[in-house]
């Protein structure tokens, strides 16, 4: 299996990284257009083989070092820079992805692909009608991210394991999404029911405001502090190759087109989405109360108002 | 960190083998009364060394290999033989855990003791009043592996990842066991109202019905076809000794002494509880319907009465 | 990538669990004569499946179940009783060799063969001669085992971790086998010069007698105690899996088809050999004295008169 | 277990990341003056944390954040900049260091620690003089990663596994460095021995003197192609961790304070040590030619002589 990674900067290369440490794919590809940065990734990535499993890493600055991979991560574009929002980045790299995936779409024609730059619902979106693929092999990392911030936060919080915390961020990758309160569960109880040990509830809608804002001011904060989130996408990126490239049927959160989800569609949203290898299936139609479909439904249109704004 | 087992049975040199792949131990010590068994064990174990994170494997005939261990695994005892249930076992398994477990409460006086031995949840029982260990110290396997059954089979029935399905087993490890089926979900969506692609009640009653039949009778068939069960359990086991060697505060239904749960108490029953360095902590009150909290009430009169049975 | 494995004893289950431990294969199937069983090693191994990386276990009695395999280990044969000799399984084995080869063959036409089944050698030269198979696609695994035995045993002797020994055994898995201490290094020291901290030989000619002969014996004294040897040789087998399936280009001292082997051929046995994708790449003309090389050759001669013995 | 680690920059915040997904240590704690950052790197470590074993991350700019640490690593310091040697950037690492040790070694009393600063066995040596802890305490990773890199370019020349190739880089973690090409091996045959599959010498004088440039020159042009090297050393340092962590004696090239090295002794320099729970232990006499070991001589005049420019 080979795993492609467009864009060599800090998501793209940790996340080569973290897939090398892990074993997901015999090799890992880069494709920069910075010839002397994907290299030196690639290099400084080789140089750590003989602790890792077995994998070979390439880096070029042609497209065609990606041929026949079976999954391409798409990371390339400008960083957020502090005070940046994710959407200011779009139009330099819609021009990227114009630029890039037609011909990504020849050398490596089965791959599915998962475009992880900002703002990554409406590269998506776009990135769908540049390339012309089925919706199913072409979709965004999304709010997996955002959600395993909330999860961080919500096992904090209540002195859990964040792997008993089951929670989604959905909606856009960016301001205006939001936390599933309703749906989500610590061990099979509802969170809302949560109680602290001394009988109170552990999640009042103080402590659910703050930790909602806590999670999307998380990626400003981190970018703030050190001009960039690499660490966690990295991860969370994994999480989702791992889910194609081992056809796990896993369900994550990542930002798909949809069709009629509450009747929400024509446009790419994160919502819980069975992912295996053939890419992103069917969408999970979690319970939402009122608000919360009220809070998707603005987020869908604040997507759509922007890729319109882009051409799209 | 150490981790101590005693019986080095098909289950006990099963874990070894789970916990020494996992790195989760630097000593993994093997106690047993069958001299040759434990020692060939250990051989066998150390011969793999090589292709293992480091540790070193010991057995012995005496108890004292198990000194200081950080958490002792419980596995001595008769094997479930074709056609036995669980509790026919009690009575010697008892008189094995009163021979053994005061003297290894002295040679490992801090450890985290996990009772798996069968019947489970009597076994810990007794084993409670025997050493007079805190209850938050000593406790037993109980449903993790039953839940990892049934994650295993919805996640068949309904075609997702295993990871994706959140659903216990509680009450006896045992034919008196039940799955909660209303807290239960797949990717926050409530179990119950999981859908199939065309619309229909993915589980209605009579799938429920098969399948927590098959929970219960998947110990049997694989008694029955292979003499023993000793994979699932290994990594069930080892999973448990995680959450207590990281300090995990992970939620799993392990069989702990209750006290006033939904009413509940004087048994040693598997509800969801947070396992963390300490043993086990809280017990978390996940929402039951009335026939749930029935069978659970029912499930502890079961155990109960058996324990009476032997004196406990 | 699939692994298929042929008999789900002792041996084949807990390869499957190692390597299922380990991710190596998104699919592994079992075959084995003995429904019961194979259906019952399949179950608990599934039952565990949550805990592992993604994966899906079959076990049928249809060799179909095989079908597309990447790398099939065979370990279908009768278990080595206390007392029996490897060579005196041969027959049998031949027989099952020849009843399963062809038809797995056709099913899985594109697989590298791995075969346990002993003697290993043996086997591994009549399955060539029946299958017809190229013999790179087709081997042993040889003295991984002993090999690991040996570097365990150094480790323990010395005072270092058995990954900073570099030392094969090579020839027959079995009796006449032998260790190439002159060729052997302890962290780029030759074996036979380190030293105890005291400045005194570390590893006289005693001490090579003892562990040479350690090495022969372990097997029959880790059956001896347990009635099998599986823990090891599962991850022995699951390491030369990995270096087909990653085409490693690992130097493994896996059976083989010789040829010219410093004069050496016509007979597998045991050297180091570069294991890739392709199955067993070039040999390694490893340096050797004259009693070793002595010692390879009446190895040689010993499987060789043992092949004719079965007509091969 | 607890890991510290000083200095949240390219390497030390890499270094967490490849210690959390290893799942090495409990706590992973990271102190840096630069408090924006270090709490930046800290939640972008957490935010992840779903994805890896059970761990804490913390991040501060009071060192009382690593107390009682197990290991530390210490990594802060300036950032090699294209052009500049690492000897450029002694006197201010040494300023810092200076500042740090000694209340470091007040909260975290118990520690070995681990100096990867460069010029990393000048540093060392400073280091051993201000806090005067135990030489067995205190060392540096040393050509660790030079020898992976060594070992990475030996592969990709011969055609095997970077993990069946042995040699070592000894010497100065830089230009004065050597690789020890006599007792190098690859799967116990010596490299230099070693044929291609025509029957040439695979590594003639010039690919050796190629490929030693290669390792000496591997850190420039990774610096000057990302701004740093960060990937293979954050691999390195973690199996140094591991090896210190889980009591491995593995042979590994760190830089230790020598007494007696062959006659070199009173500066640190890296040649393969035991390392183990206690720190580094015996140093490990790898037989050399006259020529390697006046390299070697050569290596440890360059280091002292720039100690000495700083006053040690
Ligand atoms: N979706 C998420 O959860 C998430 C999380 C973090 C970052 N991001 C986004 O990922 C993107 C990358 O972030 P980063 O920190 O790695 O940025 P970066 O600036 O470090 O790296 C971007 C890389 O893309 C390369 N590039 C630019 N144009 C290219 C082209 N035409 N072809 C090939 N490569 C090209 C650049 O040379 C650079 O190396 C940003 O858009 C960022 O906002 C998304
Ligand atoms: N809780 C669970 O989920 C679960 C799952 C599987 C098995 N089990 C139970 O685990 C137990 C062990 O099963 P097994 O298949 O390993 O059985 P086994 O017969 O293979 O092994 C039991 C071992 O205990 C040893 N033993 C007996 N008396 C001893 C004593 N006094 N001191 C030390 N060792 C002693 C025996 O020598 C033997 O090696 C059984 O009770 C079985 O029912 C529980
Ligand atoms: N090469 C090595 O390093 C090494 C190490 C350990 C064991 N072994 C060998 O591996 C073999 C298996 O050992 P084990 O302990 O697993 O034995 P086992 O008896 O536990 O298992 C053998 C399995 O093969 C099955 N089998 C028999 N005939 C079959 C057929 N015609 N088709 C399909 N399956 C069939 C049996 O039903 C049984 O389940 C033995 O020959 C043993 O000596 C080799
Ligand atoms: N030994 C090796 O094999 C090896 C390999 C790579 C890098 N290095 C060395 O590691 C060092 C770090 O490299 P980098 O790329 O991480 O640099 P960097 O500049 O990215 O990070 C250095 C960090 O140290 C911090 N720091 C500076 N002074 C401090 C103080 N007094 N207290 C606490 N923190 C302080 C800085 O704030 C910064 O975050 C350099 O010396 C580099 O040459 C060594």
């Amino acid at each position: 299996t080979k795993l492609g990674i467009v864009g060599a900067g800090a998501v793209g290369a940790t996340l080569a990284y973290a897939a090398l440490m892990r074993g997901v794919a015999q090799t890992v590809a880069l494709y920069d257009v910075n010839t002397a940065k994907v290299r030196a990734e690639a290099l400084d990535l080789s140089h750590g083989i003989q602790f890792v499993p077995m994998a070979h890493v390439e880096g070029s600055d042609d497209v065609e070092v990606l041929a026949d991979s079976d999954v391409v991560v798409f990371t390339a574009g400008a960083k957020q820079r502090p005070g940046q929002s994710r959407l200011d980045l779009a139009e330099s790299t819609i021009g990227i992805v114009r630029s890039i995936l037609p011909r990504l779409v020849e050398v490596a024609p089965d791959a599915v692909h998962v475009m992880v730059t900002n703002p990554v619902d409406v590269v998506t979106y776009a990135a769908l009608q540049i390339s012309g693929l089925p919706p199913a092999r072409l979709f965004g990392s999304g709010t997996v991210l955002d959600s395993s911030r909330l999860r961080f936060l919500l096992a904090e919080h209540i002195g859990v394991a964040a792997q008993s915390v089951h929670a989604y961020v959905v909606g856009e990758h960016g301001d205006s999404e939001l936390p599933l309160w309703d749906s989500a569960s610590v061990g099979s109880v509802p969170l809302l029911r949560w109680r602290t040990p001394d009988g109170a509830v552990a999640l009042d809608a103080a402590a659910r405001e703050r930790i909602a804002a806590d999670v999307v001011q998380s990626a400003y904060r981190v970018i703030e502090g050190k001009g960039a989130t690499n660490y966690a996408i990295g991860l969370a990126a994994t999480r989702i190759i791992e889910a194609v490239l081992y056809d796990e049927h896993r369900i994550l959160p990542v930002s798909s087109l949809l069709d009629d989800y509450y009747g929400i569609g024509d446009v790419c949203l994160s919502v819980p989405a069975i992912v295996h290898a053939g890419g992103v299936g069917d969408r999970v139609e979690v319970p939402m109360t009122d608000a919360e479909l009220g809070g998707l439904r603005a987020s869908a249109e604040a997507v759509r108002a922007t890729a319109r704004r882009f051409g799209f």
